[in-house]
């Protein structure tokens, strides 16, 4: 969600009792901004029994495409809660952002990595031992492993080879198809800690998202049949750094269908900078600017505040644990 | 599972409280003899308190590849208690499978859909109105849509669609990386009203399977990374039929590797038909004999019993459900 989850979006998860994310990205030279942001929002109006040591937000990079030096000047003011790491070149890049973040907040910027297959998963818990593994399922919008599981089958089995490991106290969060409390709940069977939610808060107030993103977010149903996992997308925003194990789950657009009828790179590039210059009516079934999300996003149907979207899926969630507690004397 | 969930199997499933499925597929010729061999088994050895108008097990058929007069001959003796439709070339084309399969058996066989999607769950539901839906995600093992959603994703919202079009009454059946009890309770906090393995019944002492493949179901790990969607094995089995909506998802070998490298079919097809004549040799991650598996494959660690499979999952998903329901004051 780079450039979509800034300092509003994440202090309103938190402030709700999540722990909200500025996606940083491959963008870093406003994080010191966005952070000062973060500061002044809580400054004014506190976050009841938050921690002061760091602010209580995360911020999530994309590794590849950021240098580790320009994230450390960022976070020469105010620490995040979180560094959530993801996407390097190689897992061995990690270690030296682990250490230098660990470093410099002494600890208190806790570690967070995601990884979408189980050999990653024990790789980066050897190399880095993070606090807590993002485990993204295939199901995920946005960039993750052009070939992985689903969170069904991905989750329990990291889980196993984690403990095995002995890797066993590292938290494990659930990514990927998790827009509700029904999902939420199936990921703490699974073998989860927590989830974390992407597609459901490009429908929230609090995103910095245009509306024709958004509405194409509210509009779009049936994820397996109408999202995609391409580069396609990446190609004509010309953004070409990802390494090749990566793709990106996106809303099917004219774009894409125009690639699989085999039109030239050219030619939609060139019809792509035209619907860029009609702004929100770029968006749409058959438009063609690029609309990100998961194969969940045929259960978001509505717009809300961040903090309400919190409060739901908790209070679904549990309401979920309630009725299928009863389901185990059935068994 | 064509050809290996045969009698011995469904009536082990059944015998330990499950519904066993003898999976026909698109081999009808036999099954008059297979339910032949389930009634005989069952006549020697009843299960307490199963039901006796039909045969307690059902049927799994591959609709595109099966002419239903010769499924009624079949049932000409004895009736499943369950008729599982699957991949019919248009969705109406069920609609004749279901009144006919509903009249033979005055409604005792009950009707199984299994689909992909939401509007193929909602078309079904209006031209069928089936007894059960089993939703397969894309984790799936074998044939599925070639683009779908994981069970994460597709069944709450299948199950929203459903409610909202008036079919709250049919039964969800959840299929598709479901190999143990975290995976079942999972699916029950999605929504569903039960699972259906497959992948996991592979390694089972009762199926009808060369060692070879069950050697290869055991040694394949990390599902995402090492199965994989593809027509290439059905090329090489020269299986024809399927509508172009489908593929089917195995474990990654070297025929699979050989067409991403871009040999030629014939050779590959060569190579197949040498592997073939090596017998249980021939299988394995430089084998090139097909092991169409889930992306759960990687849970799957002993062969068993399929009673003690059945009694396992059943045990550690009402133990997940124990602990999870402990969660709830926590959210």
């Amino acid at each position: 969600m780079r450039l979509i989850a800034l300092a509003p979006l994440a202090v309103a998860v938190s402030r709700a009792g999540g722990l909200g994310f500025v996606a940083a990205g491959t963008d870093v030279q406003d994080l010191k901004n966005e952070l000062q942001q973060v500061f002044d929002m809580l400054d004014q109006s506190p976050i009841d029994g938050a921690q002061t040591d760091v602010l209580p937000i995360g911020v999530g990079f994309i590794n590849w495409g950021v240098k580790l030096q320009t994230v450390m000047e960022a976070f020469d003011d105010h620490l995040p809660a979180a560094a959530w790491l993801f996407a390097p070149e190689e897992n061995e890049d990690l270690v030296e952002w682990t250490q230098m973040i660990r470093a410099r907040s002494t600890g208190r910027t806790k570690i967070w990595i995601q990884i979408g297959s189980v050999s990653d998963a024990l790789q980066v818990a050897r190399l880095c031992h993070p606090d807590v593994l993002v485990i993204q399922g295939a199901d995920a919008g946005g960039h993750g492993l052009a070939q992985g599981a689903g969170i069904i089958s991905l989750l329990p089995e990291v889980a196993d080879a984690l403990n095995e490991g002995g890797f066993g106290d590292i938290f494990l969060v659930a990514a990927g198809g998790v827009v509700e409390g029904r999902g939420t709940a199936a990921c703490l069977a699974l073998g989860a800690d927590g989830v974390v939610m992407g597609t459901r808060f490009l429908a929230s107030c609090e995103a910095n998202i245009a509306e024709g993103y958004q509405d194409d977010v509210l509009r779009a149903n049936d994820g397996g049949l109408n999202t995609v996992r391409t580069t396609v997308y990446d190609q004509l925003r010309g953004i070409t750094g990802w390494p090749s194990r990566f793709n990106g789950r996106g809303i099917i657009n004219q774009s894409f269908l125009d690639v699989q009828n085999g039109e030239s790179h050219d030619e939609n590039k060139r019809l792509y900078e035209s619907a860029l210059r009609k702004g929100d009516q770029g968006w749409g079934k058959y438009g063609r600017l690029t609309a990100y999300a998961g194969a969940g996003v045929g259960l978001v149907k509505a717009v809300k505040s961040a903090p309400s979207i919190v409060y739901e899926v908790r209070r679904d969630a549990a309401k979920v644990l309630s009725r299928i507690s009863r389901l185990s004397s059935k068994l």
